[in-house]
């Protein structure tokens, strides 16, 4: 067991502004290029210093899951919430992690979800394509992987945490994800990621307008 | 009408290293903060400089959009497909931008929807809580506003885009948006957006799971 943490509100005692020589993690370009009429134009861009050379050109993982309990209750879905510095305020999202040196996007997912979640065992049901994290800011990529999971009721088991990671686990039944979203949004310094926040909006979406639109 | 313009690929020419001072758009900064435990730590971070003093802290809007048309043609939505440098790739999304300065979400995403599609009067639906377009590498946020727009079958009319944006128009039915994302990104040098693909994950997601999970 891990001694019992200090907790107490995290804060910004600092912030400096970092030439792409002294960052460890990420890197600000200018990028040059001739545009579809012959022109020359440029573009900012942020990137990560640490895509794996084997991940296919993708950077990261998010961990999308089912959790189906015994019956009655419904099947959920696990977020994790953590303190994020670069919003100074809690995210709730999707477990997710970068694709480590030799690791396809399902064996970074499955050790990445037994790492955050404590739970193993986890069957992968599907791996998305390609996606582009925030085309206009950065050329981070990640793919979002399906897992699902038998847990018994109890006390979900222990996490496995690296140094300095804070990672509070709850677990929601799915068909109140969308609205369980919103709630947290107005938590004070609490902010969804976009992310898990559009998946959920999809599903919404869909049960709403499934009759109207056809869906 | 704006004069034919010459198409060819985009082509990135040269990528250097831009300190933060020499940047226009962006920002690379590192903070130091104490954790929950009340260590000290450091964080790297890439930001907008651009953000508007007005805009509650939001960076941006992506527009959700749902297309009506005459019977029996079924509702659809409209992406855009453009070149982003930073992926050196076309990307699939819906219609974004910034949020200028005095302007609400709702305002902007009217603004962008008719410039970027042409199409006017659209009807706002509702807009979401402030979501973290990716939280472990930068601060940027954004809200989805979800409008909905009448249109007659036939040509869509024309877009009104600024100097160098070059964006082609695509309109999907909505109940075969994530089949096409899969297939788009099968395509060459073409990448989905990740918040538009999770928004369509989750509508599969609902579909495929409404009676196994209750949803």
């Amino acid at each position: 067991m891990p001694p019992a943490a200090k907790t107490q509100e995290p804060l910004i005692t600092s912030t400096t502004d970092l030439s792409p020589a002294d960052a460890k993690w990420l890197t600000l370009q200018r990028l040059t290029y001739v545009d579809q009429t012959g022109a020359s134009r440029t573009w900012e861009v942020a990137s990560r210093k640490t895509r794996a050379r084997t991940s296919g050109g993708v950077d990261a993982v998010a961990i999308g899951n089912v959790l189906l309990y015994p019956a009655p209750r419904p099947p959920a879905t696990l977020l994790v919430i953590q303190y994020r510095p670069p919003l100074d305020a809690y995210t709730v999202e999707w477990p997710a992690g970068l694709i480590d040196e030799g690791e396809t996007a399902e064996e970074a997912a499955v050790r990445e979800f037994a790492e955050e979640t404590g739970l193993k065992g986890c069957e992968v049901l599907g791996t998305s394509p390609v996606q582009a994290a925030d085309p206009g800011l950065s050329n981070a990529t990640m793919k979002m992987v399906m897992v699902r999971v038998r847990v018994e009721e109890g006390e979900l088991p222990e996490q496995r945490l690296e140094d300095g990671e804070h990672i509070q686990r709850v677990v929601v039944p799915l068909g109140e994800l969308y609205e369980r979203l919103v709630e947290y949004s107005k938590q004070e310094r609490t902010v969804v990621a976009a992310k898990l926040f559009h998946f959920a909006a999809g599903m919404e979406f869909a049960r709403v307008n499934r009759e109207e639109y056809g869906l």
